[in-house]
């Protein structure tokens, strides 16, 4: 045993004797090669091995040849020993403890958005290292990712932004026959686009998935030669072969080439070595016989690779096992016991036909519908800042990431990039430190505990979840805003149906629901020819259904003017948004007028009705006891207001005055207040905003031939909660308290009169 | 480059040197101790790195002590160098590919049942290695994980039950304030229990997470000695140092002794050399100073390593991170960038406070509500014996485990035990060769491939989730038999308040739900008073309910000898239970009598209604039009044979005859026909088993003083689409036709009334 502080070399002298030492235990008596050959055959026998190609040696001639841990038939061996060379098991490459590691990723638009996530989750669930994701991306891809990792909050993880639009110039140029786009080719000016005090850098397609520590992928640049840039896995087809079908003819590449839906990038050597003009004048010049790029940025980099063969150093085939659709892929995999990477490089991606498909489209299932809420874990292990005197907040709270001081740490604002940034929503807004001090202040023996931390807690929110096309401006638009959970996912169609115009609904879904409802309106008809409407996911957490919250993120992302504020169990009359603009434009409230206009809601009680077509149909439904209106028996109170009496007989819209525990659905301008986020699960969410447009001073304006019908429903669990449990009642009258504290707190004496409408006598709540 | 073939010497020879050119190539200039020695402090610093106690040396003096990774404050240095010892950092143990590793579990009852099963999702999540799980249990355990296994048919695992109940006496004499109980001790018999074959094992407590491949675990085993039988970690606590308090007098121990989450045992070696005789010496010996074990099996464990220090081979802390109320983990994890197995040894379990606890809590949830059905993954690497005939058989949806042949790495029906084999439901049933063809002939292109596919799906079934009491057997008793999601869950509490007797309930659930229905459960009053109802969670797969399955896994688990077939809307009657126990009796159907007792239905479109209290008072507010028979308005078809006019007047049971579409809820001896399953989604799931009934010659009688009352909900997800997809229907009557010539093969002319009713003209379906 070596005492500490002696001088290196015999430190060097003792490490040396010792893996020597273990080198006997570990393969004690069983040293011949030809069993260590057979389970590595192919390099892949021991999980991270190191493949021949990364054993330091001199390459027998100048043009290496793609030699991953997959080893092909009829592939000529290209050194001594072949393919079979027994090079023995070097251990597993050292990931670099702590060390930052380095990700760039290309995404544009809405599907390939939600692809990078799945990415993303594999990669974190493995990670053990601080990353910083570069991702380039176009404008919908920015507002999506940027919102959703700011609410994500995923420790130790910085991601910067890059205009993908500002570099399309640099590539637009080559004509691409790949389903990737343009965007497949942006692969290409990665090293004059990241900063230029990045030198190493992974670049992953948004169709792969991690089935280890990327931290051994990026181990294995130590093995670069001085002269190699690249680090690729060979191409696991036939396609560079050009024997695939008659006239078939391939860009030029090295035997199969190389796939680059995984690559280890040497930034710095490339800039040396004048890449931009290296990978232009090749592609120039392929493209005076070849019409165009069929792989998009992979048929470039192997034409400059079957030119440079030095620049590339082959990786174990592990790290990019492509399940295109013919690929030779399962001779990789079935010598290795451990998969690094999947790649559905196949324009079929999971429905791709493969023997062993099922099995890695479980491994893909895993990381899609993994909560990624569960990915807010501290890294061990490695330094972390203190929290600024927040030792008690726990993690996975946290509004914000910790560490301020040391950002590179943390979510860090975009480095780069023309987008604007994302409209700020309220559960994306940026951290404050009174927010900070309120969770910390949070006591788990408070019985109103779970409200309270529900109502601070920060969801994962993927905006536009689903492709969306922004309605062209229009200034009396009216957007229909509401939030749902799977429960009432059935009501789409219907609500499709009676409002053709755009909506933005936010969804409280789990990962795995979030697919079921993907699913859901890809297969619907009517859904999914619907392009205005957008879904908005916020991710579960907590007990309480956070229904404000949701409310608030819907709200945020509508885009036309006004917003109609509806509750997803309503349909409105099929006039009704034609006939909200019209009433918008003719009552001007474009001219800053303050005003909110209400919309009478009815009910009924049975499941199959025919919808009323006109206000002169609803009233003889009313009169026949058909309908009702709304909450009629359990709760007049909540609509008496509206003056359903006079409703009957106007001609003209008409105002209302506020009175307690009114909350009517309502059309009001876009930047109106938002919904209270205290108001967890149920009650008194609505009415609480009521009170606040009142406070604000909006006009109460009554439509004379707008409705909305309620269709009906079981119990929500949280109403049968707040109906079974003296807490729950309890812990709403609290929330209400504070509410009015802080009503009086910013409308002073003005707010009065809510405090004295509360005090009243009254029903239920 | 070394040719194939050389002889032995030269290959070790070629492999030493590669040892040593990788060592260079790893740390170039570098190799000073000092660094090594600060990122493996404690010998964590590299991902499975060995830790300085598994280095071959010769130990100091004959006391090892145990010197995991986490060296504690004011421990004296057991040798030169101290916890400081620079040993740098051997290579990562290599685990051994494709071996079959042996792993033993002690499990009782229901609550250790769901913990143990989220403990093997985390081994089976990271595993690459067959497993054999050796599962030594009660009756309760034994029936929920035998169930539990052979539908979730995860390829090479096998599994081996053991007796625990047998066992018991070896340790039931040593008195024992662990809150384990009994089944703490019985880690110490399992030389003697397990196979006298079995080499080596490693111990699990079922509180234990897996957060890495337990291969690694096992590769620790060739780092023992001659001497050494049991491998374990320190003790991350100071309760053995016996200064914790006042009069704390814990078991003798080496230092701070060793923890017994994890055990590495040398089971041959251990019968060798007289454990059995020696742990009972140990622990008479010492329970005649002390008045019992505080630490279960733990105590005595340390007992014996105290006297017999050269047993053990003290473990490296990642492998077991103890998080007890006041662990000192943290000097181990700090250290380590990589934790292998977290161990929630408090009894307050995931609710110990800790700093980080919220960061082990998420890796916890992870498997916890980690899809089961994802692990369904084959080994890609190993061998695999080939399936009998059916290559084109996907994994996932495979009935049983293919590889008859070789049983050893698949599921093994039990080595050993005396507990009877769960009852066979339906679903877990064994495989059929028909069933592997009937899947291997789906054709993806078939408009109806998902109705038939989810016919075939085996779910994974979880038997008695919560804690239940088996009704003590009555000859008239009666258990209420419904499924349900988690749409219907606040149907529960009502449900129990009109239903006192014995319940069977499928719950069809992803992981996650399943979490949300304990805590559900959990925070109920009414619920979580009630051990008379059992819930089997069966877990969610594919797009349709598989409405029938559920019903005849809750039928199955149903322990009375009648069982009343009901829906989960309907509420029933108060005096249900005791008026269909009184008629069961008087009409002897305890004699042999075949016959259906029909409970008439009724529904209301209300909410909030209030629940006749009598025939009486239910038919005055069907007179008032507050109620009406049930689907009257929509399929009066379905219920008019029950003949609600003569239900009226009647006063004694009245038969009725069967007529096409008629789906009654009825009260049947336990041992019905099954429902089909071939009935998936909406539509005729019921209608079929009572056409099966009638085909089978039961009485149909009508019970005059019985009812049910169906609340109202929402249409559901596959009400909607039947009636929105004509592929749905048109799928749906494919499957009427199927069934019907199977009943024409069953019951030959007889079943002809059934294909002629068909073919009358019709209503909806």
């Amino acid at each position: 045993m070596l005492p500490r502080g002696r001088p290196r070399a015999l430190g060097a002298a003792a490490l040396l004797l010792l893996l020597l030492l273990i080198g006997f235990f570990l393969f004690p008596g069983d040293l011949d090669c030809e069993r260590s050959e057979r389970e590595a055959s192919g390099g892949g026998g021991d999980p991270g091995s190191l493949p021949r190609s990364l054993t330091p040696r001199v390459p027998p001639d100048e043009r290496p040849r793609p030699r991953g841990t997959a080893a092909f038939d009829g592939d000529p061996p290209a050194e001594p020993g072949g393919h079979n060379g027994s090079d023995c098991i070097p251990p597993r490459p050292r990931p670099p403890k702590c060390e930052l590691l380095q990700v760039a990723i290309v995404c544009a638009g809405h599907n390939s958005s939600r692809d990078v996530i799945t990415l993303v989750k594999s990669m974190l669930f493995y990670r053990k290292n601080p990353l910083h994701l570069h991702l380039v991306t176009d404008a919908v891809a920015r507002n999506i990712l940027e919102t959703l990792f700011h609410t994500w909050m995923v420790p130790a993880v910085r991601i910067s932004f890059y205009n993908a639009d500002e570099l399309k110039p640099q590539v637009s140029w080559i004509p691409n026959k790949h389903y990737s786009g343009l965007y497949g080719l942006m692969k290409l000016v990665l090293p004059s686009a990241l900063p230029p005090d990045l030198a190493r850098v992974i670049v992953l397609d948004t169709d792969v998935t991690f089935a280890s520590n990327i931290a051994e992928l990026w181990a294995l640049f130590a093995h670069f030669s001085d002269k190699q840039v690249i680090g690729l896995v060979e191409n696991q087809s036939d396609w560079y072969l050009g024997n695939l079908w008659r006239n078939h003819r391939p860009w030029p590449a090295l035997g199969r080439g190389f796939n680059t839906g995984v690559i280890l990038l040497r930034l710095d050597r490339l800039r040396q070595t004048g890449w931009e003009q290296m990978w232009k004048l090749t592609a120039t010049r392929e493209l005076l016989t070849l019409p165009a790029t069929s792989l998009a940025d992979q048929d470039i980099f192997n034409a400059i690779i079957k030119e440079h063969p030095w620049l590339v150093q082959p990786l174990p085939c592990v790290w990019n096992v492509q399940l295109s659709d013919h690929t030779l892929a399962e001779r990789c995999y079935s010598e290795a016991s451990d998969l690094k990477v999947i790649h559905w490089n196949s324009p079929k991606k999971l429905r791709v036909k493969n023997k062993h498909v099922e099995s890695f489209r479980n491994l893909y299932l895993t990381f899609l519908e993994y909560d990624g809420n569960l990915l807010r874990r501290e890294l061990f292990g490695c330094p972390r800042p203190p929290p600024p005197g927040a030792e008690q907040v726990r993690g996975s709270r946290l509004p914000f990431p910790r560490g301020g001081s040391t950002p590179l740490l943390w979510w860090d604002p975009a480095l780069s990039g023309a987008c604007p940034p994302a409209p700020p929503s309220p559960s994306s807004s940026p951290p404050s430190p009174q927010l900070q001090r309120a969770l910390a202040q949070l006591d788990e023996e408070d019985a109103c505990f779970e409200f309270r931390r529900q109502r601070l807690t920060v969801h994962r929110v993927h905006i536009t979840f689903l492709p969306h096309k922004p309605p062209p401006p229009q200034p009396h638009d009216v957007t229909l805003v509401a939030q749902l959970s799977m429960d009432r996912m059935q009501m789409l169609e219907a609500l499709c149906r009676h409002w053709p115009g755009p909506m933005s609904l936010a969804l409280y879904l789990t990962d795995a629901e979030a697919q079921q409802f993907l699913r859901f309106v890809e297969t619907s008809v009517v859904l999914s020819a619907r392009q205005d409407v957008a879904y908005h996911v916020v991710y579960r957490e907590g007990p309480l259904y956070p229904i404000n919250q949701l409310r608030n993120v819907a709200l945020a992302q509508a885009l036309t003017p006004y917003v109609f504020l509806s509750d997803i169990d309503f349909l409105p009359a099929y006039s009704l948004y034609d006939y909200l603009r019209a009433s918008i434009k003719q009552l001007e409230l474009g001219s800053g007028r303050k005003a909110a206009l209400v919309v009478p809601a009815f009910e009924t009680l049975h499941y199959r009705f025919s919808f009323p077509s006109s206000k002169a149909e609803l009233l003889a439904l009313l009169d026949a006891g058909s309908l009702h209106t709304f909450r009629y028996h359990e709760w007049p109170r909540g609509h008496a207001p509206t003056d359903y009496a006079r409703w009957r007989e106007a001609q003209a819209p008409y105002h209302v005055q506020w009175a307690a525990d009114y909350e009517p659905y309502v059309v009001v301008p876009r930047d109106c207040p938002r919904y209270d986020p205290r108001f967890v699960g149920f009650g008194w969410n609505k009415v609480a905003h009521v009170v606040e447009l009142d406070a604000q001073e909006y006009e109460l304006l009554v439509l004379p031939e707008a409705f909305v019908i309620h269709l009906p429903h079981a119990p929500s669990l949280d109403i049968s909660r707040f109906r079974s449990s003296p807490t729950y009642r309890d812990c709403l009258q609290a929330l209400k308290d504070e509410f009015h504290q802080d009503l009086s707190r910013r409308y002073g004496a003005a707010a009065l009169k809510y405090l004295t409408a509360l005090q009243q006598p009254r029903g239920p709540t």
